[in-house]
């Protein structure tokens, strides 16, 4: 594992690594912000999985995250949406291949082997974060946007145990019924629908729901929302009795401007439930 | 006066705004960011002026100051750095030309007419912004980092009465007497250094001072610290008996982790003095 960059933040460190990665075959780069109390010792973690076209760096500069995980004690994860560089197939489409990796292992060609960001985030980075980092991976949240909402979602109902909470800004809540999804599940998984279930976040939902607290915030003006199908979800969830918070916000829209708006929220909601017991 | 766009944030609105600049002789973009509370009658103002190879953008998108603003109830203006497009000069380096208009009339071919950020931020902008928007021209702030720093402090000492706050992350403090800044005010305004002196910080501190109080943060770990000369301005300050507050903050250094690390206080120091009486 290499740094690549630290930056003083918030009485912490913002930091930037580069590591080879097993599950997807290249470099992997992540961002890793750890509140002053990490010096102490263990503190808890709260991934950020990031939308369509992003890399480890859009959240980490301007969700505006830290100043809240800061004064709650609690590391931020930002990885990247999937894996990169010249060996890695890509698509002249901004919403399939790099940048675009949907949290899933790949099995179709020219996206397997190198697409495994299920893999990645479920498995490798969480392992290489416990050696290397003061992180308490008991105490483990997970929150997303967009894409990176759609794959919270459906990683801490597919892991039971492995996260305390969830909450996501604008997930993608039901891809298989979406064209954000159908696409892309298609074209990494293949046509074979039965393989898509795991990784639809209102379909997960029916089946299994997820043992802790959910928040979700999606905004009425969100420009995306017939592809994000909320209400999907939000029937999915009061159909199971799903302990949940949902959220419709007046006249907000898919940008960062949202996320950062409601991320004070999302991170207090994650400490309460890390720091319980 | 065109809207690029404007998003929904922290209650109020993230506007983007283009207009043909009598200043710059061309388009200028700026973003400006009205709290809830410019629904119901004018809000005080708070500037933030940018850095080297900053838009109107970066700040508005990086430094976090909306969630403050949003909590005291103040708008936040974003200008551009310099006049842009294609019939505007520039150089190949990142410090002059577009990107670097360092808040200076230019006097000096190929820069002038084009490059007077000090006529438009002065000036032309406060004037548009007053007749288009909710915001309390009597109550004005006005902050910056790095290059912006320097444009805020001069600005604030060289028209008295206009703003009732200053402070700065990491300003160019003393740009006659560093590579930042005798450069570019050659550059811009001839070799006659007369000229220069009412846009040296510590000149103006050391001949004017400021009505009213100063707050200057610096990282210690700052890679440019040589070339911002925080130490001729803290001399000056103290040689004044100025009203101010400077800090040194341990291991920051020159990012915008450091702007959005230390962005609450200065909201709330510009909140205090903008609503006092």
């Amino acid at each position: 594992m290499e740094t690549v960059s630290e930056n003083r933040a918030f009485g912490g460190i913002q930091g930037v690594y580069t590591h080879s990665s097993e599950s997807c075959h290249c470099d992997m780069t992540f961002g890793l912000f750890l509140p002053e109390e990490a010096k102490l010792g263990p503190v808890p973690v709260l991934w950020y999985l990031s939308g369509l076209t992003c890399t480890h760096e859009n959240a980490m500069t301007k969700a505006g995250a830290q100043s809240w995980a800061a004064e709650q004690g609690i590391a931020l994860v930002f990885p990247d949406t999937s894996p990169r560089g010249e060996g890695v197939a890509d698509d002249e489409a901004y919403d399939l291949g790099q940048g675009a990796g949907f949290y899933v292992n790949a099995t179709q060609a020219p996206w397997a082997p190198h697409f495994s960001m299920w893999d990645y985030v479920a498995e490798e980075l969480p392992a290489l974060l416990a050696e290397n980092f003061a992180v308490d991976m008991e105490r483990q949240g997970i929150t997303g946007h967009s894409m990176g909402g759609h794959g919270a979602l459906t990683l801490a109902m597919n892991l039971p145990g492995q996260f305390k909470s969830v909450s996501a800004f604008a997930p993608i809540s039901n891809p298989t019924a979406a064209d954000w999804g159908r696409k892309q599940l298609s074209a990494y998984l293949g046509d074979d629908e039965v393989a898509w279930a795991k990784h639809d976040a209102t379909i997960m939902m029916k089946e299994r729901g997820f043992d802790g607290p959910i928040l979700v915030d999606t905004g009425t003006s969100d420009q995306f929302i017939d592809l994000l199908r909320p209400e999907a979800l939000a029937a999915a969830v009061a159909e199971r009795r799903q302990q949940a918070v949902l959220r419709l916000q007046p006249d907000y829209d898919h940008s960062y401007f949202f996320v950062s708006t409601f991320i004070e929220d999302h991170v207090s909601f994650h400490a309460e439930a890390l720091y319980a017991d």
